[in-house]
């Protein structure tokens, strides 16, 4: 397999020359093909208006759907386009027919937007939420979601692929197996996945898959899709329904479509879907192998440089681990860390317990900083982003 | 008041020199200002990171929240940023606590995707709709709308200010004060009057309003926005909720946010709310009032214009009328009107019975050609527009 060409990758990415981007899990940096995709849909939609630039961009967002059936494995006609991963996962979860007494599996890497409408629907339903603790590694415990389903009356299992909260990569394809074993619906959440990892949903086997492409994709803000196994689309009725979703065939009658864009909206932001296509086709040419294998090492490097750092203490967990580390300085709260990094030009985010209450406290972990490469990330960075570190540590 | 300077306008807007734009009711064409603001974002987000750019933007994405509030006569804590009208309409309908046997009263200008969500409610809940014919002008019969609110057991009704297949400005003032005499919730759809009338929240007492970015308003594609009355804010629970419309506090537990956003998802385009917030000044800075007022004759005269060509028919009904022109050539279908003048470098759109079920198919009607103007059309663009219809018209 080829390498990438890290190089012409950072050429590539503007970005590279202002930040030293830690923050892809949040929102990574534009490649300049992304921007000029994007700003170039805009302005002609200026030039020609808005409806008619979308007719003649129809073969672009076509390629988006196209693009993510290919990285996906599935088929385009599988695909919702939607405006983030939480859409998708909501507009996938909220249609479901759960009801009083169901089951629903979660795990402890759960994600706040997740649990709360997971929450909401236990108030609106009846169901019950079940949570399968991790194993010793401090992934989900394969054993114990096992027993769990074979308890019986499970109507879906929420899996987070990885959490947003550490470089934790679950493993879904076990989970999937066990899932299609048990006849249950296996609803993964791909968003800190997808664009680092290779995400398969034959071999994942997962009925539904909700994912983004700001994140690792390196797409714009503002896009997201949803995957639906081609079977189920004609058994779910979307929440909410729109005359692009389904059709007004008279007065009194409408007929839902039989894609899996009977989730999305017919409003939206060309711009940004044309943008995420061209940004999965970046991906594509690079290869999501290619990309896994070279920021798994490096991702080991930095954890390694941090933990050599004294008052550093790095908190990722797993068997297996991904471009994400999470990390917390003695004495210096998330957010000063964080705004010293700033202060040097260094992008980071933080998590807080509010989105991961079933992790972070029972860890007794309050907040942490993420620091999130990618490809374009060099050795060179790192090196530069540990001294900094150690010098908010040192005081 | 003064008038507006067309000169300048146009002048600001690229795509005058393109087209000859009659599709401001589908998509305005932006002007500089807004797309400037949009790509000046993105290019921000390429440059320094998403969240980077968010954080530095956060004044500008507050002032569209103020700016929309200035322009309903709002507070900004009552204003959510959507990505389109039709998100806001549903973000509000179907989180109504509606039940069995409750009223929801409709007009003949409902639109085919609040028509199809009603249906969707009425299947799921068993609400009735209730049509509120027309009167002999084509409006909403106010005396029969008011007959409907003294029958009791209504819970909403539902009315488009403007629809999307023609001129019609129905009365929406009047509707707002039959459903506050009766304590009835007023819902608006303000998709096709925002940016083009006066739309004020406190004249109208409508409990909701939705509206969007494209349209008259000129802001980018995948915006929109939705207003709730602040005292009803806190009884009315999100159908749908994330880790930004509500904390997640512990494991089993979340509080919902207690302004308007908590209509909103977390993840969003940035750029886009940006470009709307743009939008919303450029059109307070020309003044709704002179806009309308510049709108309103000239819509006059390309109705008469095409009503003096032969084999052409006006279909716009209603007491007031607004700068939406629909009709129809004899023999020649809507979709082929629209390509022949698409040829010419001419926009305008096509209107079928599956966005309007209720008034179309009840008027004899199967599809219109929809012209809508705007405040930077010419009477010079109005005369081309015309001889380029006869023409059409003559085969």
């Amino acid at each position: 397999m080829m390498g990438i060409d890290v190089g012409r990758a950072r050429a590539l990415t503007p970005g590279c020359e202002h930040v030293l981007h830690l923050n892809h899990a949040g929102a990574s940096l534009l490649s300049q093909p992304v921007l000029d995709a994007v700003v170039g849909h805009l302005q002609m939609e200026a030039r020609i208006g808005g409806y008619e630039a979308a007719e003649a961009a129809a073969p672009k967002v076509a390629r988006t759907y196209a693009a993510l059936a290919e990285l996906l494995g599935a088929q385009p006609s599988e695909i919702a386009l939607m405006d983030s991963s939480t859409r998708a996962w909501d507009a996938a979860v909220y249609s479901l027919p759960i009801e009083a007494q169901d089951r629903v599996l979660i795990s402890r890497a759960e994600y706040g937007s997740n649990a709360i409408a997971l929450l909401q629907l236990r108030r609106r339903t009846g169901c019950q939420l079940v949570l399968v603790d991790d194993d010793e590694h401090g992934q989900i415990d394969l054993a114990a979601l096992e027993r769990e389903l074979a308890a019986g009356d499970t109507a879906m299992v929420s899996l987070v692929h990885v959490p947003t909260q550490g470089g934790l990569v679950n493993p879904a394809v076990e989970v999937g197996a066990l899932c299609r074993e048990a006849g249950v619906m296996f609803v993964l959440d791909a968003c800190q996945s997808i664009g680092q990892l290779p995400v398969d949903v034959g071999e994942l086997g997962c009925a539904m898959l909700a994912g983004n492409g700001r994140k690792f994709l390196r797409g714009p803000r503002g896009t997201g899709f949803l995957y639906v196994r081609s079977e189920l689309i004609p058994l779910i009725e979307p929440v909410m329904l729109d005359l692009h979703a389904a059709t007004w065939t008279a007065p009194d009658r409408y007929e839902i479509r039989d894609d899996a864009r009977r989730f999305e909206m017919w409003e939206h932001d060309v711009a940004g879907r044309i943008g995420l296509g061209v940004a999965v086709d970046h991906a594509l040419g690079w290869g999501i192998e290619a990309i896994a294998e070279r920021n798994t090492p490096l991702a080991k490097g930095l954890r390694d440089r941090l933990q050599e750092i004294s008052g550093v203490t790095v908190h990722d967990k797993g068997e297996r681990l991904c471009a994400i580390t999470t990390f917390t300085v003695d004495g210096v709260a998330p957010n000063e860390v964080k705004a010293s990094l700033r202060a040097e030009g260094v992008n980071v985010s933080t998590t807080a317990a509010t989105s991961a209450q079933l992790d972070l406290p029972n860890r007794g972990l309050d907040g942490l900083v993420r620091a999130s490469l990618h490809y374009v990330t060099t050795d060179e960075e790192l090196d530069r982003f540990a001294s900094l570190v150690a010098a908010i540590a040192a005081g």
